[in-house]
């Protein structure tokens, strides 16, 4: 098992281009949910910049459970991303959700990730073992501890040691929130692996007014990182409205947090 | 909605070279999990259509959850598979995982499966929508049965109408079994779309000795099809025996079936 | 474990006043969900009497998730439910909540329910070891099989063998129905167990169009007894109405279901 | 509805014999799971005091799964547990399972626990309405918000307005914890209620290694105190052993803990 820990149980730490992901300081990746425009892209990322986000996230090609809701820009929201994010001196984080996109893709973003329901996309996974470009990959919103390493091996198996694994909500009998965000998986996952543990409060619990304290906790458990959807105008975002937070709360969030993370140990 | 009853309340009859799926009878696919080897899948054919199944079913891309598993004999498995359904004067079904398969599979295979695990992903699904082929379309193992119509929305939407929906369990807190199969998605599929219903009782309960029951249960609800694994060998398959039966238990299973499916107004 | 078969493999078969239960015929239990007024459980009882039910239900004490629910009628409630079921030949089934009301029932009611919200209730579980009616026990709505049948044991360890097993539904993700109702618990517990195995298709689904192939699978499935809520006015139930069928749908549920028994050889 | 908060928003702050539940300062209870013998819990008593903790929690009425295995040492279980908590300057909480033992408990124990087996015993809450001490009220293992605070109401509408609700984990599909801790129902529960919300790590993880950090989570997500099983041996408690901690770690949390709380605007 690549993901397992070696006698010495080293952490992995990922350097992106100089930020290090695993380190002892919580990384804040945050954007939209998808990327909507230019100008809207923008000015998230300058936004979110100044709260205290250094890696700029944003959707292109959209999985939504309906063939008849908006499915992203494509191609040019990537490259408005990419725009964005060196404007303000960010890395860029997007999904990617088909084999024949990786190569447009990997120029011009830092980070591609893999969403939930593709976390067993195995042929998917096997293609990202060949990228150099660090993966993002999220925990299937079912898939068990086991399963979702198993999934990271296949990247890892395949050539690529560059993963962050990300809990972003299980789904369970609990209708009141959009998932139940499993906060253990993060000291679980730290030592089943080696691998930097990101915490994605947003999908978590889908509702906005939530995301404060899901952050915290997350910090307070010992994440590496925190994925979070910020927009310019929450109520607003094309996607995800709901659980989307405006660049103040964030920049609440960065703050607080910080004293959150010196409490156990961390910066932020 | 495309998978949605018109005024008409009427049911979508799949045309498969002359075998209907939907219509009276119901059909029984079966088959070994993998295609072990040409004179394997050639003895299962002979055996599982003596028992009185009239599709194939084999893997030759297999989604296994550890990359360290045996993943299945690629192309050549399609055509050992191909050979033996037309030996036996069966059609054939096989699962596909990666878009980049499809161009291969379609002369060769009657029928493609999607797996659970690939339920939504959507690149897929849209190259789906693009084949003359029915597509057996597996429910998500944590999809509701929304989420289950959506995905096949986003194969029909892109072209292709002929959709077999497959309840093949789901994940829930129960770990005696691998699943539990949701019988009542039988009705309730019905009720909310026109496409024909096949149940898999084999991964629905994953252990040998409640196969035989839960087709009945299957038949008894009004279900369209079975999907059943079996093997020369049930004990030496070489992926999931523990659910694997022999073919003279498939052959028990028609025959009570039969009678079970008379006593609720159908044939098979 | 006194839940388990002994090496004869034997099943156990309560006689309760004449009625076998756990034998070659299934078992039709049926009335609605609460005890409303005399006139209306004599009106019930006639119906489903006449429809095939031998066994008439009815709740006078109701575990309401909201206390501001109607609770039932309390001891009046199980008066005319035991006076209804007399009048037509039947016998009684109703649920205790508590022990303290145990004395006034086991004289009234021929068979004593355990809800699926107590079925942890070991202090409850216990008293019932000592009485002598049979205990039909519902399976928590989030109880695997071994805490089912560990509870089972909790009866019986404490003197009570006559227990009767009951499948309800239990909680899952999807939330189109009440509950997942697992008809797979039928050939297991059976198997784990010799005592007989009872579904209730009408909490299992929750929705009453359901109800009738729900009964047909489980019969299919080889269950012991079925437990049907039917109401003279289904609409008008005061509780439960939703998923209430008529007199006349159960009549038909036996009509058809005894082919469906008879094709896997036994009676109803 | 009781539970809900007041225009106000006014959060309850309950006072148990100058202990304040529900304000600024985070409540540490910790204890064995069982009252083993005297010497055991007046040893507990002493370590946990002097770790932080204020309240002595050890049941003597214990809801095993099996009836065969220890249930707890009954009455005399709670007569040392309350000379133990005296003696140490500490309240005691226990569990109670059963009506008929509430006379006896309520003198000698200062806050009385129901289970996460009898949250729907609505007999039980209606009884626990009747009594003065403050109840600690466990979430359903698979309850949702809703059903949580409806059994709350249960008690409230019976008389008795002093509740603290208890998280202590969700049954999901993951094998790997005993339960998930549901972090999130510390923000939404204090939100949807005036009800001092606490977080029991031991039960909701299940693993001794887990407790720290997800103690700090539900510090930082701002839970109104803590539950943890603690023992002066733990691999030797007789009960929950595999989730027990060392008073030293206790010490460790209760120290760390208290930057955590400062850092999101609390004491501990």
């Amino acid at each position: 098992m690549l993901t397992r820990k070696d006698d010495n149980n080293k952490k992995t730490i990922i350097d992106c281009q100089g930020q290090l992901i695993g380190g002892e300081k919580i990384i804040v990746m945050s954007g939209s949910c998808s990327v909507e425009s230019e100008s809207q892209i923008m000015e998230t990322a300058q936004l979110v910049s100044a709260a205290g986000a250094t890696i700029l996230r944003g959707g292109a090609f959209k999985p939504r459970t309906s063939p008849y809701d908006f499915q992203g820009l494509g191609e040019v929201g990537l490259e408005y991303l990419s725009k964005a994010a060196k404007q303000y001196g960010m890395l860029s984080i997007s999904e990617i959700m088909d084999a024949s996109d990786i190569e447009m893709t990997t120029d011009k973003i830092d980070i591609l990730q893999v969403g939930t329901r593709n976390m067993q996309n195995y042929s998917l996974l096997k293609q990202l073992g060949r990228v150099k470009n660090p993966i993002l990959l999220k925990r299937g919103f079912a898939a068990t501890y086991r399963e979702f390493l198993l999934a990271a091996e296949y990247i890892m198996n395949a050539g690529n040691p560059n993963i962050i694994l990300c809990e972003r909500g299980i789904r369970t009998f609990e209708t009141y929130t959009r998932n139940t965000l499993d906060i253990a998986a993060v000291p679980i996952l730290q030592e089943l692996s080696h691998l930097p543990v990101v915490i994605d409060p947003s999908h978590g619990v889908g509702l906005r007014q939530y995301v404060e304290p899901m952050a915290y906790a997350a910090i307070a458990a010992g994440c590496d990182g925190l994925l979070i959807e910020a927009h310019p105008t929450p109520d607003k975002a094309l996607s995800d409205a709901q659980q989307t937070i405006s660049p103040d709360l964030l920049a609440e969030i960065v703050r607080k947090g910080r004293a959150v993370a010196k409490a156990v140990g961390r910066t932020l």
